[in-house]
């Protein structure tokens, strides 16, 4: 689309208007941003961005992702004037109000056409690689169908945030060319000037990482296509450094900080309007703007149809696979295989770690579910992701779907974010669970986007030894459980990894896996053709009569409750014992199933190589606990469980002062 | 000194020894880096490090931190070479091996002449920027008796990780020139070649965050030196590549990844020694090399006796000044002006919100504790820790007490360690709660090291308004008190506020201070000389009669617990207030305290916007709560409060409810 300059700064300034007024309405917010940067959103999203205005969810759409969250409106105005029905000029007036489509950052389960949820800065970027790199592996796998570019706007913020370097570093190796970075260069920060901060080269630390770099007036909308139209054409994924200037339109304010994160206030408002020769009222569109835009949309529109002649090309086979991956089904023998795995598993019963339990099950779902795309942030051989059958992604080969992602755990949660909003792929990760923390801004709107994304996570406790405190996690799988909508799973087993397993792949949610780096016995053996593991928490061992004591337990832990069992049975205490290998899930059940797994025993002790928070929920306040209250130390395993008192002999001992000794 | 080559190589052959030797002994840990790194560590700490082997605690001495902590043996071996009486050789035997000096990552609080704890990656570089500020603060404030550099072994991994651009983006800008880091840069990672995941231009990298950037043969002892005198003579901070063969002298393993983190094997050590030359058993050390190195020990003490004349001619105020700083005593003044403080901020009855609260108190502390150096990570308006008369740190001058971090939340706390661990600071950050998920594995380190950081976290809650979830905590608070080792204060008002700061000063671990970003009345308005919050909760209102009702609240909350209670007590129901500012320093109290602070009214009622986790040690698992269950939503505070039913009201029904409304 061809537009004189004259329309451009129409198309342009109807963004303005519309986040100035919006903010003003709302009394809050951030106008700075779509004021600065609506001459690169129009050009973008008039002459480059390909999607259906329809249709949200076109899977081959390009990628938008507004990194720099705050300036939520530009993604809102635009979304209105490109003809979204569910942008109404009524949201916009309702921006930051309750239950609205217009929240104070993006949130793309409140906003049909907002790609992720942004704010917390460096995470858009980061889901952006995980996109660009999704499409790179798709387009491997579904020619023609998948094929399109994902752009970014990022801020200074996004960019001095480490993340940043990480999903740079990855995107470089990987040579992700369709991704398309537009860095809003306004050299303003909340404190001020980005100089009191800040002197990095941008252009030259994203040469660094491998990037085409580039610079235009953001102000120039030729400049801005041409540059776009050479990022298209380059064999790297490029970063356009575009000049801006902060709240640009405002006499008083532009240029400076205090643009950035309050209304402008109506005077000025007025001012910017006469400056801008923008004589509407408030949220009042002038019909030839808004035709502008609504054409550039239904051009846009275009690109669907030939992709919808192209998908119905397919044979019937590929439609359906592409069509269940893209609607997270999962295929109609998954149940029944991942049963007969568990058989299979539990009859061997070879001490192994749950580490190597997470190998054998991801082989079989791996198989099953060639939408999974594994890895590990350096850690391959540690974590047992990457199972015989799985390929290396590569630069030049995106056949494969393991990616290394060298020591990047931050980055490699955010991608996989990103892939999983991407749709098509269901990513996979590893890392040593004391990592968690690095990557916890990542799992945080993974939970609160409702996105199915599987952590595995080993080394998960003490037993770590030798590598001591600063890899041991003690406070982790509370933390993790903290997060609303994570399920932490720790399963004791390979068949209660099979079973945990089984549900995080039905999820809408995020799963941790905690397992460890030590062996343990199988404590399943049983074949068992329900899932037990799916209630989060189930009786493992019933007691021998009526139970005086209940043992709860986790992970490596299990196996210290059952020993535990039978040396209180020895003694003629009616002991039971219940895995707890997803206390998350377990807390989600009815009351009844609840009371029931909880028991009625006088005496309950719950056991796991953590802090005990959370637990109280399952013992009571009342209730002992087996467990860690401080950090580890550095020795052989079965010495640092012994030092910490997590032994089978120290349960029995607190549940025979419970019984005052004499039982 | 000079040596030969020859001698060099014996030398930094030692170490190569002693590291496949201790790993061997333990069968566990990491060759690979000490045998890689032994040239630089020979070169750099027998011929420029400036340290008294006989006093690691010495201010003065040049900081070496090992920023890829997994290469303990490094330190530990050149520790025991130089003369530390704690690194015996009987320790080194002992590496990796329960409440030895030899632990499997670097923990200074075990091993006297370790600067800080290392492991997890890019954590020691964070660190590093830290001491290195210090070092230019304290330079400005005590010349010519602080006057050191801050020299890092960095991995690759160190410089993957995000935290790493966040580092040097802040030690670039500042011009820290008396950083310098060696890049042990041997193209390995643990999944293999560095080319699996990785082409970062580390130099070009540097060079855009403003550094000087130099490459070396790891192995050229005089080209190392060289380079380090080139770093020492630079306006900016400094990084060497030096490249490296990982294992170097292991004919089977040396520059591969197999070298990283396993025992190398009895034969393959044989192998070794014979490719080296070394000769001698394990763990013995010929006595040319142990003279050789002691000699390199006692005459970088002569520093410390130049050092020692220049302090004693200070004057004795100075000197005491310097000494107090030092060893982290409160000025005599420090109590008596607090109390006086809450005294003034308890008159002022206007309602502000904590944030402001936190400015008042922190006035008051930096003028009565000139070490403090407070921050903010671009949030500075927001978070108010610039009070009126701090001044802002710059690269041309140091004489300020106020760092912008820039969106640099990582670094920002990884540096505060870094300051602590320096000595003669108390650093103080600024950012919103929410983010102190990006913050977590440094504030998790800070904890485990015992340092005196304090985290000003502002934004605490829901109250946070139309920001929405993605900056509405509402599992942070939980996921800060299950770190063990870390003080969470949420005070309720300016007097609690001056209270919690008077302890946070008083501590050897981090503090996080949780505050409002919306207006509170002031909770606290009687005089009360002693220090109520000290022991974490204790009764704020008293029931009119036998308590029924037990509310116990933090922060915004205990407003909505004492209008539950007026209007309890109003239907009669006799109910009682307990403030909760800090539930880490309750649970530590005699059983008695938390016995009587909990007290015996039938109903418990704990509030608190945000989750649950925790708060059952105090209300039982049985009690009631008035908070969060999920993310919050974007919109006025106000009505996000009622949304999520936060409300006296709420507190009131509970209250009822469980009184069979029959009261």
């Amino acid at each position: 689309m061809t537009v004189t300059r004259e329309k451009h700064d129409r198309m342009a300034n109807v963004i303005r208007a519309l986040a100035m007024d919006a903010v003003e309405a709302a009394n809050s917010g951030h106008p700075g941003l779509p004021m600065g940067t609506a001459d690169v959103a129009t050009v973008l999203f008039t002459r480059f961005l390909k999607f259906d205005p329809t249709d949200p969810t076109w899977p081959n759409r390009d990628r938008f992702v507004l990194s720099a969250g705050h300036g939520s409106m530009l993604i809102y105005s635009v979304l209105h004037l490109l003809g979204s029905d569910d942008l109404t000029i009524d949201e916009l007036k309702r921006f930051r109000q309750l239950n609205s489509k217009t929240p104070g950052h993006p949130e793309n389960f409140m906003t049909p056409g907002v790609e992720t949820t942004t704010g917390p800065l460096g995470q858009g970027l980061g889901n952006a690689v995980g996109m660009a790199l999704a499409e790179r592996i798709l387009a491997d796998r579904f020619p023609g169908i998948i094929d399109h570019h994902t752009y970014v706007l990022a801020s200074d913020g996004d960019l001095m945030e480490g993340i940043s370097q990480e999903a740079i570093g990855i995107a470089g190796h990987l040579k992700l060319n369709k991704l398309i970075v537009l860095w809003d260069d306004n050299g303003i920060s909340i404190d001020g000037p980005l100089s009191l901060s800040d002197s990095v080269d941008q252009i030259m630390r994203f040469q660094s990482a491998g990037w085409n770099a580039l610079r235009v007036d953001g102000h120039d909308p030729e400049a801005i296509a041409a540059a776009i139209e050479e990022a298209k054409r380059s064999d790297k994924p490029t970063m356009i450094a575009c000049k801006t200037v902060i709240g640009f339109g405002s006499p008083a304010k532009a240029g400076k900080s205090a643009a950035h994160g309050s209304p402008l206030g109506a005077a000025e408002i007025a001012a910017t309007r006469q400056a801008l020769g923008w004589e509407f009222e408030p949220f009042d569109i002038p019909s030839d703007v808004r035709d502008a835009w609504r054409i550039a949309g239904l051009q846009s529109k275009k690109a669907r149809t030939a992709w919808d002649e192209r998908f119905a090309a397919l044979d019937a086979e590929t439609r359906a696979e592409f069509n269940r991956r893209f609607a997270r089904e999962l295929p109609a023998r998954f149940t029944e295989n991942m049963v007969k795995l568990k058989e299979k598993v539990g009859a061997d019963a070879k001490p192994v770690a749950t580490r190597k339990s997470g190998e054998t099950v991801l082989e079989t779902v791996a198989e099953l579910l060639p939408e999974i795309v594994s890895g590990s942030a350096d850690l391959t051989g540690s974590n047992n992701t990457r199972t015989k059958t799985m390929k290396p992604i590569t630069s030049d080969d995106f056949s494969g779907n393991f990616v290394h992602w060298g020591i990047r755990e931050h980055a490699m949660a955010a991608a996989m974010n990103g892939m999983a909003l991407h749709g098509g792929i269901l990513p996979v990760s590893g890392t040593f669970l004391v990592f968690s923390d690095y990557c916890r801004p990542s799992i945080r709107l993974a939970a609160l986007m409702g996105l199915r994304v599987v952590h595995v996570m080993t080394h998960d406790s003490i037993g770590v030894g030798e590598d001591g405190p600063t890899h041991q996690p003690v406070e982790h799988l509370a933390a993790l459980r903290a997060i609303p909508n994570v399920l932490v799973f720790r399963p004791a087993d390979t068949v209660e990894t099979a079973e945990c397993w089984d549900v995080a792949a039905r999820q809408s949610r995020p799963s941790v896996f905690a397992l460890t780096r030590q062996n343990l016995p199988l404590v399943r053996t049983e074949g068992e053709e329900r899932n037990l593991s799916a209630r989060g928490a189930y009786e493992l061992r019933s007691a021998d009569g009526e139970a005086r004591v209940s043992l709860f337990a986790s992970g490596s832990e299990v196996e210290l409750a059952l020993e535990a069992q039978k040396e209180l049975e020895r003694r003629g205490i009616p002991t039971r014992v219940v895995s707890v290998p997803c206390m998350d899930l377990f807390f989600e059940q009815s009351a009844e199933y609840r009371a029931e797994v909880i028991g009625r025993a006088q005496i309950k002790i719950g056991v796991e190589a953590a802090i005990r928070m959370g637990w109280d929920s399952i013992i009571g306040h009342d209730g002992d606990f087996v467990g860690m209250t401080g950090f580890g130390a550095s020795g052989p395993y079965k010495e640092v469980y012994e030092l910490f008192g997590i032994t089978n002999s120290a349960i029995v001992t607190k549940a025979m002062a419970r019984l005052g000794g004499n039982a």
